[in-house]
């Protein structure tokens, strides 16, 4: 058994992104065999005491509360952006420029202006670089996209992806404010938009190629809402709904949706390719089931077969328990690390790089365009 | 286009399953095309004025309130037996002796004595005759057996069935009576051994052979009610429950369960059979659906297939709508008069007759044998 | 027991439609105590010999081969339309003009200046008329439309509804021709705009109330095919697929999708409405569930309920069989009939009129006008 | 913030249950705020590349080959056992007479008597103890057993629970030997009785109370198979299948069935309960579900809901992540980690004891006697 060598990780951000990367980069070298291993060295947030909290319960080794001070260790390897929107340009940024590592939790940026320049910035310095677009990482998921690209399902007619929360719905919740930053525009760079339908599309283009071009309709349901740091009542500048129309390069045609106002769903991202041949089905809340249809089974017993995702030749999973043992979320980011680890020795990187996640955002910005000028609009790319 | 030869019907009973067989004989013309076509010539029921309505309803002829008159008379080919299993014996035997053809609703007696005495007479007197068992038209489960008789699930390990309701529970439910004459052990013979169960047993029995053994327990959780005819709070003399594990003849074991106490299930018939190669089930609250697995599906998208049974493929399905449009309970029934028609020129009969009904009150025999032995019972044949 | 009043029914049609009604009728008195009872009276369709078959099967009492004839007829008071789109126009005025009641199978006309020509004839003869949108009339639906009316989902944000098929997907199918007249666009005045979006929206606003804008697109994946009356090669005019997004009058924003490229989809037209409150799902290929999330249940055990639409509280359910037992595809229409017959004698006619249908193509020419033009399209009203 | 007391951990075994049991040890201090933080201290295997290997790779200090020299070092706290069934005994006496702290997986003992010895020895030395029965732990089971215990089902009828599995139907497959001592009586005690109704049964009585009687059959489908270490072709020992009926103290009836013969379903162990007013079901195959339906609920809206357990409200699961995530099977280990550390310094020791987990033995032994006896059992205790 050969050593693995180490990389030393510098994390700026202690919330919810903070927990999944840090669990991630704790647990992927007991289940993967790779040729480098995470260690937890430093992480960032700007209360002292808080970061303290967090670093003892994962086990980081130091701690800092300004993150330029921790881009500019000379011990770190590679900064972990689990920070909001609105300073992963400037992390990122600086981070390549110190030489580091950069992974970046989802969006790249708050558009993609924002997301070119530090795309660039990771290009110009020559440093391995990821966005935490985790959900390709869920083993069916990963299948689907296996079984898209062997040609299972032949020419494609049809995608359909949305994402559809309730957390947001109650008029007592206020905007803006400490873990509520997802509800300020000026920090996220959007609403439902930027949080929910950048997963579907990030998705969706891995799996199906290129959008040509969108129409969009967006919506803020609760118009006004007291913001929690202010205390003043001001309009709510987030979509809490975003829809659009588009249709791929390829020809096919697609409805996407994102909202935090459909009650009775928590999470529940779904995707669905049809094909000539086969068809798929994906949704969050059953993760670890892919539905398959196969036109080609007899006609008589003919049906959507549920699979389930646990089998020793399903992605990545060899990797756990045995057959019928399910795994959960928050594995979707220790096999992104897995994978980014894994391809450091190798010329391609482990995908989405900035570059492959800004086109995300080209999609995005295109769809909010859409959603103001009543016209469809063509992606840039 | 030949003309259909007329079967007189008499049917005698005219509540749930008066209703269910009348619809059948109505609806089968229209959607088969078979040589014989069923004319409603009379119904028999005790109230003249309860039977006149019914024969309006339904469009029969004439009525009769003296189930012997109707055999009596020369214009009847079939007695229809829809009346409480405390009649069956003796209507069957009469209707029998005159010469009439002889459809009975399950179980065929309250025992296998009564079965045995109306099968000789059936046999004796060579009318053509059968139990509406109708699960087994049910186009999913006739595509279970199909599978099972095409050898595609290989050898059978496992069966199980149960049969769940839950409307018996409530304390202040009465017992016999007007329209509950379920609940009289004395009419029904037992409670939902013979009512439940039987159909569970029956299915099996003609999917997957012989049972050749079973050990078995029942219960009445609620040990007095008052009986709606005497006022009297007597007690209960009918098994709420009853449970049993078989020995198939073919080695392969099976649970089988049915009661009225399973809060939250109408009326959930299910059954599973597990092959070597394949395995299929189903359920009465879809019963449009078969849901299969085939272990010889490509292992990464091996699962269990929602089968939608409305293709022109499907058992009896191309005689109804267009894929995906779905059919309900009552059409059991129809399909198995259309069976039973379709049969009465050939050498074959349509199955079950009361022969192979009287299979089934066998096991129920020594099912209740075994509650109250508490040993294991062998199974007469 | 009172005589029902007859209603001679003359019907046009004898395919699909035509024994769908046909059933209907047939079925409907057995189920439903209603003041009138109709009559088969007679069948018309071009060809002798088929519509004698069709008459004989359905036990129509005499037969046309003009429905010129047919509305000319005395004795008819009824005129149901089951023939393909192109004629419902002409039949229906003239019938109106007999002074015939008329049914009509949707969509009501190939476009909304067709519909508002017919609505204007029957009003014009105050003649009771009513369009065959029948999903409206299966249980669960009704139900959901029950529970929006009653305000317990409360303010509606979302709709979403889609209608997925594969039937057309083979490049050999032919265009046009004997039981293909749905892909002839001359004859159908669309593809699955017309055919299955018409359902999507006539369910939509039945519920949710008028919509106010959409922006579609359509496309046709195979663009040419042979005809199956001339043999030519020729561009196929049919929309495959027809999408689109909308808002509401009350403010909700919708996704509507209908296609016959979506593998694995025999006939599912499914449907959801998230509200402030309480959420409702449903979908053709289960159609006896109705899925309802209600946020008032405690925490702990909240979540979608499967309710099993076939107990005697849900609409319509007491006429049929007991708890657990459900009905098929068919009864949508004996509800239909039922409706309509039972409101014969009230002020308020059974819905949907023509009046109510033709705002169905008001929305389905305002999505076929966006596609074309590329813009939001305000529906006219 | 105060410092977590640290438990020293020495594990014997490193194959799928020492992994299992790592992962939780290693999770728990992330997730949870307890009083005591494990320390993985050593591991012992026999092979001493292999334990190595496996210490390298889960974070153990130290390594043994010799579990009674892990047992005698002074720096171990806890013994805990993850070895084959045949050891268990030895073990955890020693364990117990060196003062450790002593943690099983489960069975206990091969039967009964080993596992009164064991229990006598953990309570003679007075020290915490506990068995490794994992699925009491999954947040969708806690929650049930919440619900009965809270009187919310009311009275119960009936239980009904069963483990299919089909991964030792081969004929190929060897019996005993590396990595198969499941499939060896000699080591495992049994086949599937022990291995998976011991988890059924355990969590029945944990939820139910105890099991009073039973009548059992067993079968080993596939009487021979190759000896993996001894190459000879042998009488296989193991039950292939075990089911019973059993009759619980509360008067309840349950079905009970275990197999590794059940096409399609890998691990597919699922519980229902039936009471008067609700009732609840699970699968460990969609193991973050709970099925809940509640008689109490208006009857038209009254059905089965999908509980999606990922809530801060459920057991467990304000640890994790947020609305809508699932989390793994693996957790259900955390989770017994956490609450054997949170009871440490509590008067009442977590569940289950030596003692509540040789009740489960009982039960196990009364279903084998009665599989051979041919008679109902009832359970000594």
């Amino acid at each position: 058994m050969t050593m693995k060598k180490p990389i030393n990780i510098g994390i700026v951000g202690t919330s919810f992104m903070g927990r999944a990367h840090s669990n991630a980069f704790r647990q992927v070298s007991q289940f993967f065999d790779l040729p480098y291993r995470p260690v937890l060295k430093a992480a960032c947030a700007r209360s002292a005491e808080g970061v303290r909290a967090f670093a003892e319960q994962w086990g980081y080794e130091s701690t800092e509360t300004d993150w330029r001070a921790l881009v500019a260790r000379p011990d770190i390897d590679l900064i972990d952006i689990a920070a909001p929107n609105n300073v992963h340009h400037d992390i990122a940024i600086a981070a390549a420029e110190a030489g580091k590592m950069v992974m970046c939790e989802k969006p790249l940026g708050r558009n993609a202006a924002e997301s070119l320049e530090m795309t660039q910035a990771v290009e110009r310095a020559g440093v391995r670089n990821m966005v935490w677009y985790n959900y390709r990482r869920v083993p069916a998921v990963t299948l689907a996209k296996q079984l898209v690209d062997e040609g299972k399902l032949g020419r494609i007619f049809h995608y359909r992806a949305k994402f559809l929360q309730d957390w947001t719905m109650s008029r007592d919740l206020p905007q803006g404010g400490t873990g509520l930053w997802r509800l300020d525009a000026s920090v996220a760079g959007s609403g439902v938009t930027g949080d929910l339908l950048a997963h579907c599309i990030d998705t969706a283009m891995w799996i199906n190629g290129p959008i040509a071009e969108v129409t969009a309709v967006t919506e803020t349901f609760i118009k006004e809402r007291k913001h929690q740091l202010t205390g003043e009542v001001a309009p709510v500048t987030i979509d809490d709904a975003s829809l659009f129309l588009a249709r791929f390069a390829n020809g096919s045609l697609a409805t996407f949706e994102a909202t935090r106002y459909a009650r009775g769903h928590k999470a529940l991202y779904t995707l669905e390719l049809n094909g000539q041949d086969a068809s798929v089905a994906w949704d969050l809340h059953d993760l670890h089931r892919l539905q398959y249809f196969d036109h080609r089974d007899e006609g008589r017993v003919r049906g959507w077969r549920s699979v389930h995702i646990s089998d020793g030749d399903h992605p990545y999973m060899k990797h756990w328990w045995v057959p019928g043992l399910q795994i959960g979320y928050e594995h979707s980011f220790t096999h992104q690390a897995a994978d980014f680890l894994g391809a450091l020795d190798s010329a391609t990187p482990a995908s989405p790089t900035f570059r492959e996640a800004m086109a995300t955002d080209l999609v995005t910005d295109a769809v909010l365009a859409s959603a103001r000028s009543r016209q469809w609009q063509s992606v840039a790319g």
